[in-house]
């Protein structure tokens, strides 16, 4: 039996997401906003591996930019010891981690989460990872797969195969995000899950994987590294060695291409939270289906999801609206579409609105 | 004929409406915003007498908050020599009427206009002017009926009897805002017209209604006139005095009473801009039936009114909408549904919001 208190969460807080634009922005995005409850994203993801009979601190691994909200956030949940790994570059998930796989012990399980996902169901969670903890052990490289309820559209998919430890399948393949009929076969048949991001492999055994599948990565994960500059529990990778490596997905550049990659399929009221639909989807509504947030009047209202994080909103008469205000921009359009956000984003990006970054 | 440039242009400017919240507070009411053009409407009505061959300088009678924006607003379009008269309280428009009135000489043919109504046809409303004045200038008390073009609820009537000069029509009677059935009775008639707050006497013979009719109100601002301050252009009357004024409408306590009026209909394409609704339907409209004014981004709108003042604000596929944001303050419902702004103001007056004030 694996000591569990070897896992090493792994938390990766790079995202600066503009699917919740007006809201999240460069500046402060989704993983630092309260958006499902009154902790942030990543408060509440840092929240659950505070438990140091099963987890060692968390290591996060952040923007640079965002260093001091994050050592606040942390903080106020009693995370204050977490290592945070600022990058001073985005460069996607497979170099982020490998930060985090260096500064870990060789041993190490790391427990890669984003910090922007809603996992309803702590417990299921943790006895997959208990359950994928022996084989990890052993050199495999564990995927979460989240069982889909939905032919959703916007995740990869993973086919999973043979069973080699109980609840832990080998995986067969890794396919892209599906159209809409071959989304609906995968959930039929079954055997497919949602990749979901959350991973659990030993350090060693992640680096390795690196070294042969993308050693461009490694190599300038471990010159950013060897010339860290360190501050109390802030690590500040070397910015010119770390501009060198490729920008590249665990995804694509590992899991997709090692050997030895098994998924634990798991239900555990995963969200990624990745649209206003998904957050008016996830919230408590009232008796007519509105969520409402901040200073808000709503008379007369359905099926809405208002927030106001800055001006007073006054909505009368609407029904199935998505309205999002902040002190200077708002988002009106119908719920169903929110995807529509990157539209709108695609427009204010031509004409220089300033509104997608501070 | 009357000599024309004694006719004395009364902008009345003591408004506070909200019914265009969350643009037009008590601070900013409508007169004082650019709704139409570039324009504030009280330049807009200012600008229409500004023919010195016609009308001499203009009186305004305002809210004395207002003083320093419309000394600004009246300079930008020649009318600096304005007459302004500042009130210390609203008391409406018969004793503001009666302050112009005191001020003017008694035989000036006192025009009074609303400072915040459109009037496209700017010759018709002339015409109905030139022709109305030989009348009023026999003592005659005029208002100048609106033709009406649909069984609006919104207006009171007026019924016209017998012509007494040509164009000029001896009021037969007022009429309350109808129901929907009356409204469409009228109409049908022919000889009703809305009642548009327009108005065209005499300054001593509407003092004399008042001294009939309302003396408490032509007692209190004859006191406030006799202890006015006046510096410059501006005239600040009593406060003590014009307190004491009971607070009634030129309707109800002059032209529904008095003997001798008249009404002049005219089509001039007028509209008291009293809507959210009102003002869609005045503006230029792109091919999908829009209206954008301000920082807006706008995709596969159709029908809707958008308007910012403030913060950016991005609709995506919405239909028939009012969006209508400031700095502070966002208001949306469905177009044709913009009388429930008031449903809207009453519940921020219930939790004390500052929003409809400053």
């Amino acid at each position: 039996m694996v000591e569990l208190r070897r896992i090493t969460p792994v938390i990766l807080s790079g995202g600066s997401g503009t699917r919740l634009w007006p809201l999240s922005r460069a500046g402060k995005p989704k993983q630092l906003l309260s958006l499902t409850q009154d902790e942030t994203m990543l408060q509440l993801t840092a929240r659950r591996t505070v438990d140091s009979d099963r987890f060692a601190a968390p290591i996060i691994v952040a923007n640079a930019r965002h260093a001091a909200m994050i050592a606040e956030q942390l903080a106020a949940v009693g995370a204050g010891g977490a290592t945070v790994i600022l990058e001073p570059a985005a460069r996607n998930t497979a170099p982020a981690i490998a930060l985090a796989a260096l500064h870990a012990a060789p041993d190490a399980l790391l427990l890669v989460m984003p910090s922007d996902h809603v996992i309803a169901d702590v417990d299921a969670f943790l006895a997959a990872v208990d359950a994928t903890a022996p084989v990890v052990e052993q050199g495999w490289l564990a995927t979460f797969g989240i069982t889909p309820d939905a032919p959703e559209i916007g995740y990869g998919y993973i086919r999973a195969g043979a069973e080699i430890a109980p609840g832990v399948r080998r995986v067969e393949r890794f396919v892209e995000k599906p159209d809409r009929a071959t989304a609906e076969a995968y959930l039929a048949e079954g055997c497919y899950a949602w990749n979901g991001g959350i991973f659990l492999f030993r350090a060693d055994a992640y680096l390795a994987a690196l070294d042969a599948h993308a050693p461009a990565i490694v190599a300038a994960a471990r010159a950013a590294m060897a010339a860290a500059r360190t501050d109390g529990n802030e690590i500040r990778p070397d910015a010119a060695a770390f501009a060198l490596s490729p920008d590249d997905s665990v995804d694509y550049a590992v899991m997709e291409r090692a050997e030895r990659v098994v998924v634990a399929p798991v239900e555990m009221g995963w969200s990624d939270v990745g649209s206003w639909d998904a957050l008016h989807d996830l919230a408590d509504k009232d008796a007519a289906g509105n969520v409402h947030h901040g200073s808000v009047i709503a008379i007369d209202t359905s099926g809405c999801l208002i927030r106001s994080d800055g001006p007073v909103v006054a909505a009368v008469g609407v029904s199935d609206l998505i309205i999002i205000a902040t002190k200077d921009a708002v988002l009106v359009l119908p719920r169903g579409s929110s995807q529509d956000v990157k539209r709108a984003i695609a427009a204010l990006k031509r004409d220089g609105h300033v509104t997608l970054d501070h």
